[in-house]
């Protein structure tokens, strides 16, 4: 089961990262994407699985005949710019060597089970996550998934056809849904919940609801070193004022709150920029604080941007409310992960956003977390523990076992 | 007179103007500059001016053999990223006029006469602005130079080579400058200084010292949605406190500070930045007011580095000493271009950088300004009045024809 997990982890390390920086730069439909896909689905078709692309690129890895109650595991290759090794693909390598883990057992499962990995889990091109699983849940429709760009102006479905799909076939598929008795994703944990509790391995409890909106302060192009503060219209002023109080707003209500894109026009180091645009990522534990933290950076950001003679929009890129994983599942899946009954594995809160929570509204879903050292996730650093990541694959192997009996 | 200047504008204005912005992107050795470079080239030509290309690139449109006590003018035809059509084209073009309108009234200029195009003055893609003058009069070493790099990394010698031209001439040209006896630039105006004193024209008193600064903020790349507040080394934060705080210094000191380019990475929506690059631009009324508006700026970003667990280093990218033009020379323009000695122009001081005051330390040189009614400049919206163009063109030909007798 190492060994298998080792191999697979070895093969799949180099496609797509980044010579210098280290970190991975897998964007959706592109070349290093359809680099990994194609990594999968060699991978899964060794192990005799049976591979098959939903209507949204979805990839789905049969071991038996699809069929009712299925038990189904996976998560996403995609990556964050410059993100770490771990996040998604850690459940999608832990999937496979759990699967060759069931066999090494002997264990042949009565009920179908799949392997998956979803589509634009980062939103990290196209700027909505869970694209695949939204689409998939009918959570997004086709048409706006269609018209959704890049940075470049490219469209999602320009995007999607070019790496051979076809995207008018997007949408919901209920029909596959229905299928699906039970899904567990194995994640890396993004903090450190899990460092003082001496598990590798945990539950997820709930995760917290959370929202990205983009801002855009427009304001005057001048030149910055002939126009009188008085005369100018500066869109960096309102958007620095934004960013402080984006922090103090999530400090006050126990809450995250993150300005970490920013994209100025025209970017001149002797120019006031016409346009400063920005993205608030917010999440809180629970669906008042989000709305709190939200609208008191929105009001400072208003104040600051009439402050310097700036328009503000804002447009909400996406909105998860708070999600609560099915109780009897996790505590099923927090028993059987501990090694047995008697010693369940700790139950977490997340920040994170994972194609798990967008199932969850309409599958029985849980997720695995494996610990990360140092908390670091979405950058070179992120590590987990090679002894805990092979804990992982058994915790979700045991788990698989029990769900599939 | 007026004909000419409107055919010569008429034929530069496609040259380089982004198709949606309206805005030029004129960047030095690119490809819109390599057509600016022919049109000038071609326009010189055609008014039997020898066009020679000095070990620098700038260009020298000669009107008489080259020799001693030369009278030369002209300006920069390199743009800010979107930058407006008048600032340096406007100098090139109406001295091209000016030689026209002084063979149409018979002058036959007793000094050598030149019209010039200087290489890279907004430093807009290499990041030192004024680079084809500070390299000819040795403000810079050519080694410094060739290695500067753009955005994509090109060396600026690996650019000029691409543009055509020997990057191992780079180099200062004492004999060169040793034959100019006085140099003229016409520019317009980037404030509204003219606007309310009646003049179309005006003159330039003095450059206020200017600096530019690169802010490095380092920390570490984190997951937004899980990352705790206290574990984050976030340099959006200290880089947000610094733009307030270059703001206020500026408002406090009658100064003028921006940072108007800012590049985050990896610059995406859910990860903490693992570094926030920032560049600020200063400028101040004498050296005094700017030496404590750049030490106020400077204790700000380090405080508010430290408070957030952030590495700051700076990197002075360029400083320019106040410059004041030769008063004789200046005062006589002043009378000249106010068409007779009862009506002098307006004296008017300048925020920006320029060729001319890089020139100023080693030939006397003067400059001519413009009126421009709103004041915008460095954007697509820069304007000046096409009757107050032809003013300037007047006024030039009347300084020329003063100078070179």
């Amino acid at each position: 089961m190492s060994d298998t997990f080792d191999a697979l982890w070895a093969a799949l390390a180099p496609l797509g990262r980044h010579r210098t920086t280290g970190g991975y730069r897998r964007f959706t439909w592109g070349p290093a994407d359809t680099e990994v896909r194609a990594w999968f689905t060699a991978a899964a078709a060794e192990r005799g699985l049976d591979v098959r692309t939903d209507r949204n690129g979805n990839l789905w890895a049969w071991w038996g005949e699809p069929g009712p109650d299925a038990v189904v595991t996976g998560s996403h290759l995609d990556s964050v710019p410059d993100g770490g090794a771990f996040d998604g693909p850690l459940g999608v390598v832990s999937a496979l060597a759990a699967v060759d883990a069931l066999r090494a057992r002997g264990v042949r499962p009565a009920r179908p089970l799949a392997v998956t990995v979803f589509v634009e889990e980062e939103g990290a091109r196209f700027g909505v996550p869970c694209l695949g699983s939204r689409l998939l849940t009918g959570a997004i429709t086709p048409g706006r998934a269609a018209g959704l760009t890049d940075a470049a102006g490219t469209t999602y479905a320009a995007a999607m056809a070019a790496a051979g799909l076809d995207p008018e076939h997007m949408g919901p598929d209920p029909d596959l849904l229905a299928g699906i008795g039970a899904f567990v994703e194995l994640h890396i944990e993004q903090g450190r919940g899990l460092v003082h509790t001496g598990h590798p391995v945990g539950v997820a409890g709930a995760v917290w609801p959370h929202g990205r909106w983009r801002l855009d302060f427009s304001g005057r192009a001048d030149h910055a070193g002939t126009t009188p503060l008085a005369d100018r219209s500066d869109p960096m002023l309102p958007f620095a004022a934004t960013v402080l109080a984006a922090r103090a707003a999530a400090a006050e209500h126990g809450a995250l709150a993150t300005i970490g894109k920013v994209l100025a026009v025209p970017n001149g180091t002797n120019a006031i920029p016409s346009r400063v645009r920005a993205w608030l990522d917010a999440r809180a534990p629970d669906e008042a604080a989000l709305r709190a933290v939200t609208a008191q950076v929105d009001a400072a950001a208003r104040a600051a941007a009439t402050d310097n003679g700036v328009l503000l929009t804002t447009y909400q890129e996406s909105a998860s409310p708070i999600v609560r994983f099915q109780t009897a599942l996790r505590d099923r899946i927090a028993a059987v992960a501990g090694g047995g009954p008697g010693e369940p594995v700790p139950v977490l809160p997340t920040g994170a956003g994972h194609d798990a929570a967008v199932l969850a509204a309409q599958v029985p879903t849980a997720m695995l977390f494996v610990r990360n050292p140092t908390g670091v996730s979405h950058a070179p650093d992120e590590h987990a523990d090679t002894a805990d990541c092979h804990r992982g694959v058994a915790a979700l192997a045991d788990t698989l076992a029990a769900l599939a009996g």
